[in-house]
């Protein structure tokens, strides 16, 4: 007997374009994602992974231009199909095709196209702060796997905004999202200009800077925040310019000082988590 | 005229011995390091870089077997070559021939094989606890670039020792030492057994356990530390088996509740910058 609804099962494939040449052109953007990780998109990003789906899927700032998607994950992904706008292609390949076109195994299954709608300017980032506000400022973070954890924590720790200079690397990197556990689609940011031109803009909104340095004068369980705080992060080996050092209030973790090493990122989580409105403080 | 003092240069070109056959058989241990990081050792193990190298030659827990040295790094190995025992061969390498042997680039050009003299027991580390001890217990991490960054971690806030069962990964292999900038030949561990087991020995010896979990009922701003505390993480994922939580002490570091996902690296960060001496408490 034919059931009237038709299954869950059904629906999917239905909605699903199954390709079976790994040279298809509908494919293009997603060939070779490791390699091209390090070449500016135009806005464009790979996401992937359900989890990193599920954030770009519920952000209005972010576009999805595509789905590819694995034959043995279509099944999971029921929900998340039912949210992408119905012009949206959502590709179906085997393993075979998906490690062919990746150029890599991908083990993960799921993978994206978004976009970026617009980037945001550090100026208007900074308007729409709340009065009370938590924002972390980057200067010169190169490794996607740092810039990544920095996002996760910031999301953790509900900081408002992450503003990074231009020498900061692309938190839409695919590495970065994915490290993030899809906070760089989550966390609003900007990146653009020097670090002296964020902290001046910082400044002038009524951002308390805490200068995070190994050097610093005040302890962080010591220093007390204001209504708008800015942690600003340096990267690791050279740390912050030493101009900045000089201008700005310092504050350290306290540690030891036969190793005084802590990676950036953890160090942004132990400032973020003291600093967080979740600590009580 | 010459110089009745040998130069510096002279002395490090004495002591190395230059190989110029990829095949070499004294090189055998360094050969495709990288494919074979997975692979146990019987105690040794490969350190990367002039830092990691620092560490390993300071501490009397473990031996250097030999060194492979590219050549344009030799000049600035001397105050180490001079820490070597002179039994221990010192290997010297173009750029191509290290490349060769490593099976990929080798930036850092500083490769040594260490070996460690006896694994300790998880009873004869916690005996050698001083009376007020911060301890670190891990359950099932398998990722060596989490162990390396607790291990990390745990040498910038000065912890005492590092307890892990057995499902856990090996904090001596090469990534992991990488990672950890050297810690994990610093920070004394133990590896064996079950948690179960280890949880036991640590109540034993008066250790007041913290387990840490996203569910926690204390706040870690709240808990206050005992004389000996051991903070207890499991792996990403699955966290902390049930059983563990519901007989244990369990904390929490407060977050958001929707991105409530830390990196099990960068909780350990947190709390043992909270738990050390140097926060005060």
């Amino acid at each position: 007997m034919k059931t009237l609804v038709p299954e869950e099962g059904d629906w999917v494939q239905d909605r699903v374009t199954r390709i079976t040449d790994p040279e298809d052109d509908r494919l293009s953007a997603y060939r070779n994602v490791r390699e091209r990780d390090l070449v500016g998109r135009d806005g464009r990003f790979i996401a992937e992974g359900k989890v990193v789906l599920n954030v770009l899927l519920s952000n209005p700032a972010f576009a999805v231009e595509s789905l590819l998607v694995l034959e043995n994950r279509l099944a999971g992904l029921s929900e998340q199909l039912k949210l992408c706008p119905p012009d949206v292609p959502v590709y179906c390949v085997s393993r075979e095709i998906m490690d062919a076109i990746a150029g890599f195994p991908m083990h993960r299954g799921i993978l994206a196209v978004g976009r970026r709608n617009a980037p945001l300017s550090i100026d208007t980032l900074i308007d729409t702060m709340p009065d009370k506000a938590l924002a972390v400022a980057l200067c010169g973070i190169s490794n996607h796997d740092n810039m990544g954890s920095i996002f996760r924590n910031a999301a953790a720790f509900e900081a408002d905004c992450i503003l990074m200079d231009e020498t900061s690397c692309d938190p839409l990197y695919r590495k970065a999202i994915r490290v993030s556990v899809g906070a760089a689609l989550k966390v609003p940011f900007a990146r653009e200009g020097s670090i002296e031109a964020i902290v001046t803009k910082l400044q002038t909104a009524g951002f308390n800077i805490f200068a995070l340095s190994p050097a610093g004068t005040t302890d962080i369980y010591h220093a007390r925040p204001s209504r708008r705080v800015a942690l600003l992060l340096g990267t690791e080996g050279d740390g912050l310019p030493n101009f900045l050092l000089q201008k700005l209030k310092t504050v350290k973790i306290p540690m030891s000082r036969s190793f005084d090493s802590l990676n950036v990122a953890t160090a942004s989580g132990i400032a973020l988590s003291r600093f967080s409105r979740f600590s009580g403080l």
